[in-house]
This record gives structure tokens, C-alpha cells and sequence, in this order.
């Protein structure tokens, strides 16, 4: 599978773009550098989407964009795009991923995919590599939707796949509009959505589950995204005294929640492996220890690679709310915030992420991804995949999330060598390449095929 | 049972306390002057202990009190007491409650009875009536709890449960110290506690259940209160992604606090016909719909009559929370915030009570009380009891909490009447009583059987 990057030898003075290798220093010092942005003192940061604390990443990483001699555009939904230009007019290949985080964010998730492509960009300019197609880094507005929902939503406005004024207009979780938080932060930029549809697209990212680590892997190709339906429940009952009301007098909505939070579990085993269920956020209304709430309102996270059995284990939720509904005599309001089918990768993308991995003598495996990603708005659009590294313990979304310096390099150096087979390599110092290193786009096994 | 307060007639000019009646009007306007401290808009109020909106209440029912020519003291802990001597020297006979609310509280939640003892005294003082024992009518301070555990704190203090030091050392929910917050609404009074202990205890209440509005009466005699246990759970987990990390690998407190939350209910039909449990309160962190949460922190509020029943309950609690620690691999931490056994009130109080509401022409019936009571507290030092009037739907702790007004009236009523019993009548506009008005504390159908 690896013969499309395997030049054929030629003359001694061909360059061979098979050697060059990312700066792990120069890459591990930036993701410390953004991390402190917003750092939390324990080893994590905070940086929620358009947030003063976001605008000082986002203020860092276009600077480090700007010092390259790159090519930076804000567009109007303020996903930030730093383009280097190849021998060919048109679209880049580009990849990139976020730099927001969650309220307990680690230094890794989202900030390594943005900071090994601007990485990948510094070693070409450094060893004067001019590729066919140019090579484009971007971070996208809100991945992780903790502020804003739906997550992923300045790629999946990038795409198309929602209208710059829909995605102006939603409320964050503190109650400000996107729009006006955007333009308080200096981030709604000219350049207009949806955007220019890249030749095609990878992302580098830490898995942020436990499967690379157990195995032994240093490198996962990404064959496919979860399918995700998020959900606000918000159930109304009758606030009253925790003392004097009898049990069969009471409409209690935190109790109601408490049996569909049990419920959620439960739909974990019942639709099978790939299946889970999450209630992350609970909110109670008046919230004293003494009184009968009046209101509880949670959110569910159901997730499944499987698209038929999301949507059973959707369908199962519902039900479960009407029938706790009827048996506690509560009210109870199901409101979708974001639903994405599962996402299946290119597959000539998938099996060049792993070719090129095994050529750099990395232990690697397909993998589905757990979380979203940018890189499933691209998949819409163009040819795209994905790179993991491992993700110690499998933790993320908390301050003690890590990766291993050599597995960032490996993922680096792997994102590396996958963009530049897909983009193409014409010279190296100005020295042409030998034969073999068109452009996988232009090959009969590329994505034309999709 | 009425015997003691028929007097025996007498010659002509003798007066009848009997023929004495509070004002309606008057009450009902100061309930709702009242009300408007803190007002939500909504027909309820909020009045959390020792805030501003606490201190403007007390500083208008101190006016009041002062503006009737009464001596009022403020003690060490905040505890207000207005008393208008009687002709012997001593203890007075007390009544009172408190002004303090919950978040999302109502008019009547213990303003009526501190409102009524004015009334009460007012009253008798427009008559020109004499007692044998003084009456004095107080609020004391945070008897709900809501802001610092545990509730009736003040008169604990004031009957010397618990001293001046640990309370004021008392954290709030929001973080505030309990003396800093006294001081701070000028409220730190130079009166000692323990307190004088009266000579009797009687409080008016509003029934905040729905047993007297159901059955069609008027006043309720109230027997007993039941016993409380409140308790602080945190559940600590480990903060994860909601969508990379497998359920089995899952130490979720959430979901581990919904299934305490669960289980409190089933131990309400597991306890007897007596045991309520409420889970009221629940905070969780980081709170978001994409995390598996690091912890969970909840409340859980167990009450019953039966003061065994009662523990045994708190027992399978303790028991339940450990089992659901070790399956779910989390940590469960459960502190008591407060735990009072259940207490009975004077058995001849409670008589008193009944007997003077059925003189009066009320349909009155003995019930236990579900909430717990200032009233409570002074049933440890001093022959104690209480009246309480329907509530609406059984509803409190709600803005829409009411009581009628000629409840309202039909409960004042009777408390004047059962505190003229207690401390006894010398005469009305200087004419002399009859025979029969001796106070009930000198008869040998008397509390000091206690």
C-alpha cells in the first residue's frame, strides 16, 4: 500500500522528500506556549470559544502564522486560514483542526493538529520544498461546542452546512450572541462562507481514548467519525416543600432526571459496543436542599458508529422521557442541539495515513474516532482523513491530558509525509525530485473515485 | 377539654378576654408590606438569611415593633425579641418565627407567625389588656436553612444548642461567613445566648402540606415534628471525554448521583407511610455535554416521625452510597450537614391549642408536622407548640404559596386566644376579669407535668 510515496530511485542529485522531519522542540514548544493562554495552574487551560481568553490563542497562533510569511485570512464566521502557496493555481491541500478548548482542557486536543501543520509549513519553508499543490493551516471557530452549540460549528460553516447568519445568531451557554462575541474579539474577519473547498483534507489530533496506548500504537488512521445526537432535556414539575409534601403529591423534576441519567446507561448496553450515553451537565432550579425542585434541565450525549443504532438508542430516549413524564406528572421538554450521522473517512485517504506511518516505521492500526472532529465537516466536501497519536490513560477534556514528546513527533512527522505525498513535491533547494512524488490526487487510487 | 378557659360568669362589670379579636386587615396589609422586601415579581419573595434583602425585612419589623412601644432586644446570633410585660415579673410567654425565606419563597413561610404575634400584642394593647405573664413575640434568625446549614439555626443558639462561636463560624452556600454576614447587616446584637428561656412556647405557621386544606379544617393542633437528617454527598469521578471513552473505562459521578438520587426514592416506601426524601440540589463540575464529570456534589434531605424508621433509613443510605462507590469505582463522600430526631410537642399545649381553635367555632384536627419549626427548638427548654392554618394546594417554598384571609385571621385568632390561656388575663381597660382566667401554667392540668 505504500508504493505511491516509494520513488523510483533515479540520478544521485533528485532530492528525496522522504527525509525531512519535523522540529518536535520547536512543535512542543508552541503547544506550551498556547497552553498557557488561558491556563488553568494545573497544568490545563481554559480558552471557551470567543472568549477574551480565545482571542489571546487566537492573537498568538495568526501571529506565528503572519512571522512565516503565510498568507492569513479570517473569514466571516472567524475560522482562521494560513495558506503557502504551491506550484499550482487553486485549491490547497489543507489541514488544521481548533484551538478552543473546554472549560477543563488539556494542552493537546484540537491545539496539536493547528500547531503540527503550522510545524509541517516552517519545515518546508526551512528546507525550501516546493510542493504542486499549496499546503493550507487553519483552526476553525468552536470545535468543542461547550460554549456555543452545536460543536464543530465553525467548520460545518465552512462547509456550507449551516448559513454564516444561523450560526451568528446562536446563544452561548452564558446567554451572549456568537455574532456579537465574535466581533468583540475581533474575529469576524471578510472572507465569506462557506469557503474555498480544499483539494483535500487531514487533521492530526490526539485519540483522547484509551485504544492506541493498550495496544502498543504510536499512529492511528482514522477510518470513520461517531455518529453523535446531542440532546437538553428540561423537565418541569412543581417546586414545593421537601418536608410536608408527601411523596405521592410530589412532581419532582430532578428525580425524574435522575431515572432518565440512569436510563442513558442503560441505552449502552442495549445498542451495542460502539454505543454510549452521557449526562454531563445538570442544571436545578432553585436548587436548595430542602425544596421539591421546580425545574431540572440536563443534556445528553449519545454517540454509536453505527447510524441505524443511534437513532434506536435516540428514539429509546424519547420514549423513556414520555413514560417518566406520565409516571411522575412532570413536563418534560426533549430539544435537540446538534445530531451528526456517523462519517466515514476517504478511504484512499485512511489507507495513505497508514502507509505513510508504516514507511516512517511506526507501529500504527485503523481506528474509528470516538469524539468529532473538523475533519467530518471536510469529509462532506472533499477527501479528508485523519491522524491520532495516543492519548496517556486516555484521558482528555482534563488538565492531566497528555501525549508522549516522541508519539507528538511521530504524528507530526506522519502528517508531514501524508501532505506532502497528497500535495505533491516538485523541488527541494530548488533541486527537482525524482519521479513518483506527483501529486496522490492526481493518482488512479485517489480520491477522484469518492 | 375547654374548662379551663370558660370562666365561671360573674358579676356585670367583669370583662371577657374571649370577646377579643385580632385585626385581619391590619395583619394581611403587613404580610404583604412584608412581602415586598425582596419581592421576586412573582408573587413571592427572597429573603436568604443575613443578605440585604434579610436585613431590610428585619429593620421594618423591628420598626414596627419599636413603633408599639415594645422592648426589643437583639441577641449575639440575631434573634429579635419584642416583649410587653405582663404583671408578674420573669419570663414572658413567647411566640414568634422567623423572616427569613428560601430562594424561591412565599408570604406566609414564618412571616405569619412573627406578624401575627404583633398582631396579637397590638391587639392587647388597643384593649388595654393586662396579662399575668408578659408575651413577647420574636424572629429568629435563619430557620430555613437555605443559606446556612443547619436550619433553626438561631433558635438553636438561643436555647443553647449550639454556641455563638460554632455559628458564627458557619460557611455559607456562597461562600460568606455566618458572623461576617451578621455584622454586616448590623444584625451582631449585645443580648447573650442562651436566651431567657419563656415561660411557654407557641408558634403560628402555615401547614405548608396539604392535610388541613384536603380534610376541610380550619386550624391544625400540631403534635409533633418530624425528624431531620440532611447530608452533603460528593461524588468524585475522573473528567473524561463523553465520546472517546468506553463505558466500562467510565468512573462517572453523575450518573453514580443519579442512582443515590433513585434510591432515596425507593427508601420513601421502604420507611414507612411517614419517611420522605428529597434530592433538592445538585452542582456539578465542569458541567458540560461533552465531559463525563470530575464530581458531583448533592443533597439529600430524609424525614420521618418515627425517630428509628428515620435512622434506619439514613443507615441504607450510607449503605447504598458505599455500594454505589465501589461499582461505579468512584468516591463517596457523605457528611451530615444537620440530623434532629423527631420531637414531640406538650401534650397540654397541643390540647390548649385544640380546645381554644373549637371554643373559637374552627374545625381544627391534631397533625405532626412535616417541616421542622422554630417551635422545635424551644420544646427542649420550655412547654412548646404550635397552630397551624391550610395551605393551597399544600403548596410552600413556591411564590404561589397562600393561605386565605380569613384562615390567615382564624389562625391569629387563635394564637391570641391560646396566649391569653397561657399567661393568664388580670383585667381588660382596667376592669377587673372574672375568676377562670388564672394563667393554664398555674393549673394543674399544667406543663410542669413535663
Amino acid at each position: 500500500m505504500s508504493a505511491p510515496i516509494t520513488p523510483t530511485r533515479a540520478a544521485e542529485p533528485d532530492a528525496d522528500p522522504r527525509t525531512l522531519r519535523v522540529e518536535g522542540e520547536r512543535l512542543l514548544h508552541r503547544l506550551h506556549e498556547l497552553g498557557a493562554v488561558g491556563g488553568t495552574g494545573d497544568g490545563g487551560c481554559c480558552r471557551l470559544a470567543l472568549t477574551e481568553a480565545d482571542r489571546y490563542g487566537r492573537d498568538l497562533v495568526s501571529t506565528w502564522m503572519r512571522d512565516l510569511g503565510l498568507e492569513v485570512t479570517v473569514d466571516a464566521i472567524g475560522n482562521v486560514v494560513a495558506t503557502r502557496p504551491g506550484r499550482r493555481p487553486g485549491p490547497p491541500v489543507m489541514t488544521g483542526s481548533h484551538i478552543d478548548t473546554v472549560r477543563t482542557g488539556g494542552l493537546y486536543d484540537g491545539n496539536l493538529g493547528v500547531l503540527a501543520g503550522l510545524e509541517v509549513i516552517e519545515t518546508l519553508i526551512e528546507h525550501d520544498v516546493e510542493t504542486d499543490y499549496g499546503i493550507a493551516v487553519a483552526f476553525f471557530t468552536d470545535e468543542e461546542g461547550s460554549r456555543f452549540a452545536p460543536d464543530m460549528l465553525g467548520s460545518l460553516v465552512y462547509v456550507g452546512g449551516m448559513s454564516v447568519e444561523e450560526a451568528r445568531d446562536v446563544v452561548a451557554i452564558d446567554g451572549a450572541r456568537l455574532g456579537d462575541e465574535l466581533e468583540a474579539i475581533g474575529y469576524a474577519g471578510p472572507t465569506p462562507c462557506p469557503g474555498v473547498v480544499p483539494a483535500a483534507f487531514v487533521e492530526l489530533h490526539v485519540e483522547q481514548g484509551p485504544v492506541l496506548e493498550q495496544e502498543g500504537h504510536t499512529i492511528g488512521a482514522v477510518t470513520e467519525v461517531q455518529g453523535i445526537a446531542w440532546y437538553e432535556v428540561t423537565v418541569t414539575g412543581q417546586s414545593n416543600h421537601a418536608g410536608t409534601t408527601p411523596i405521592a403529591h410530589r412532581h419532582d423534576p430532578l428525580y425524574a432526571a435522575s431515572r432518565i441519567a440512569v436510563h442513558v446507561r442503560e441505552l449502552c448496553s442495549k445498542y451495542g459496543s460502539h454505543q454510549v450515553g452521557t449526562v454531563g451537565k445538570i442544571d436545578v432550579h432553585p436548587n436548595l436542599v430542602n425544596v421539591v425542585p421546580a425545574r431540572a434541565t440536563f443534556t445528553v450525549d449519545l454517540r454509536n458508529t453505527d447510524a441505524g443504532a443511534l437513532r434506536l438508542a435516540e428514539v429509546d430516549l424519547w420514549r423513556f422521557c414520555d413514560h417518566v413524564a406520565a409516571a411522575e406528572r412532570v413536563h418534560i421538554d426533549v430539544r435537540r442541539l446538534a445530531r451528526f450521522d456517523p462519517v466515514p473517512f476517504h478511504p484512499h485517504v485512511v489507507e495513505w495515513v497508514e502507509a505513510t506511518a508504516t514507511d516512517l516505521g511506526h507501529s500504527v492500526r485503523q481506528l474509528p474516532s470516538g469524539a468529532g472532529h473538523d475533519a467530518q465537516m471536510f469529509a462532506r466536501v472533499c477527501p479528508a482523513g485523519m491522524i491520532f497519536v495516543p492519548s496517556a490513560g486516555g484521558v482528555s477534556h482534563n488538565p492531566a491530558e497528555h501525549t508522549e514528546p516522541a508519539d507528538l513527533t511521530a504524528g507530526a512527522d506522519t502528517l508531514l509525509q501524508t501532505l506532502l505525498g497528497i500535495a505533491g513535491v516538485v523541488s527541494i533547494g530548488g533541486v527537482p525530485v525524482g519521479p513518483g512524488w506527483d501529486p496522490v490526487l492526481d493518482h488512479p487510487r485517489a480520491p477522484e473515485e469518492q
